[in-house]
């Protein structure tokens, strides 16, 4: 599977990859951006591990790559940096571009089962399977061996429901704001109404939604890292529900592997992600390098 | 004088002020961020030093706050950055409004002398006396005695130009990319000839190009940190020409005060003042705590 570099942009010693490939998953070009830290792209280069960031509502590959600052740490660490996109763009599905948390922009990482949303808004099977497939082929300096994952809000529920579905595919996860508990918060009960129907929502659902997974964890202990502003408005809206999240963790006897710092006064933007990226890029690379 | 609190923005341990006051040198409401350091806003917070940012074109206050990673730095040495707009907005002038490369967004950091420029278009009175004045006032955990100057592109040529127009007044000027020689370079050729007129632009801009203050420089040793991307397009374009600043250097046998850094394949974004910003707080943290 060929891929098409837009551009090639200098960044913290490295190099950042504005990238598009054709996705036989949802049917559409799919934009992603890929970090290759200075230990990647140098003459003596050797196999770096990646770590996946994976975006909130309405953001493109772009904003984390502008606003997050992962590169300062990956850069430093020696890990390279995968950016998906939210969901599929221009799949002609209607009413795909009418709101900001359903459709594109929104896909929740989930694959859709509902019509007419399932034929394209694959974005579960996309990020799991195709496009780190396609990037390994690409990229022979990733080590496909080592991935993390991370990512904010609809991105930091992907990013702990994809590490709690599939026990030993990432190395390690960690989240800015999750929506940790989807099936009790509006964006989530709107986006899996949509992709999975009116009847199915909260049985399909329950397979994306981190804090059930969770309860029914039987893998290793757990080493999850979480940040939460005490001033987002979305934490404050229960959107983001980490409080049952912790519970969950609890009732598994898990409480100790699930660590949420709630931060004062930060807020559900990127000047949190930026704050506190070198942190989520220490606690990958302590894995990925373990 | 007044300061109005539009946001206030947790930010690397600190706080990023998104602030408003009415401006009696331009005429209009003038929006500028201020970061306040960790240190100056603790309870037992001290006095701490300034750092002003100059964006460049079509930039506003936002671009850098949000890109440009000096939030990180300043954090870490304790410094306060104070990020002013690039011109007046709203001021009602005929055509402010046509060009990217000059009125709105394009203010050049100069007073200008030409109808119907003149009357608004004061942005060296702007950021060298009214916007400090106002901040120190308002803002009394600042050390008015300790200001350094940076900035971007047409902001590098602000930072050099105010510096070396007034000796002693800033502890340090650093740039990215900056206009350094704006009378040979199309930019500041139309901008000099639009807020000077066709007849005065040589002789006025002369005041304001940052390559013919260094040739008549007679102020203490220089420590100038310059970064210029390789890769820069309008570094090729000779819209920036560095090369020039350093011949006015050596003119005055200041060759070993003006480190121009090429930076391999960097382009002008704030890609590039994001992998480089630690290294232009440090150097003016060298001065603001010697």
């Amino acid at each position: 599977m060929s891929v098409t570099t837009k551009a090639t942009i200098a960044s913290f010693g490295g190099k950042l990859l504005k990238l598009a490939h054709q996705s036989k998953v949802t049917g559409t070009e799919m934009n992603f951006n890929l970090y290759l830290p200075p230990q990647a792209t140098g003459k003596e280069s050797s196999k770096v591990p990646v770590l996946i960031w994976l975006s909130g509502l309405t953001c493109t590959p772009d904003n984390c790559s502008e606003k997050g600052f992962f590169q300062h740490g990956a850069s430093k660490k020696g890990i390279a940096v995968l950016y998906p996109d939210t969901s599929p763009r221009g799949a002609n599905v209607q009413g795909e571009d009418e709101s900001y948390d359903f459709g594109s922009g929104a896909g929740f990482y989930v694959d859709a089962t509902n019509d007419p949303w399932s034929k394209n808004y694959k974005m579960y099977s996309y990020v799991t399977d195709e496009l780190p497939s396609t990037v390994f082929e690409n990229f022979k300096q990733l080590d496909s061996s080592r991935v993390s994952i991370t990512g904010h809000s609809m991105g930091g529920h992907g990013a702990l429901s994809l590490f709690l579905k599939n026990p030993g595919k990432y190395k390690s996860v960690s989240a800015f704001a999750p929506i940790a508990n989807p099936l009790k918060a509006p964006w989530g009960e709107k986006a899996f109404k949509g992709y999975f129907g009116e009847s199915d929502w909260q049985s399909k659902g329950a397979e994306y939604d981190s804090t059930e997974l969770l309860k029914k964890w039987k893998g290793e202990p757990l080493d999850i890292l979480i940040d939460v502003g005490t001033g987002d408005n979305f934490y404050k809206q229960k959107q983001l529900l980490p409080e049952n999240f912790t519970e969950a963790a609890k009732s598994i006897g898990q409480e100790k592997g699930v660590n949420i710092r709630y931060q004062p006064d930060y807020d559900h933007s990127y000047f949190t992600m930026a704050s506190f990226s070198d942190d989520h890029v220490d606690h990958a690379a302590k894995h990925l390098f373990a």
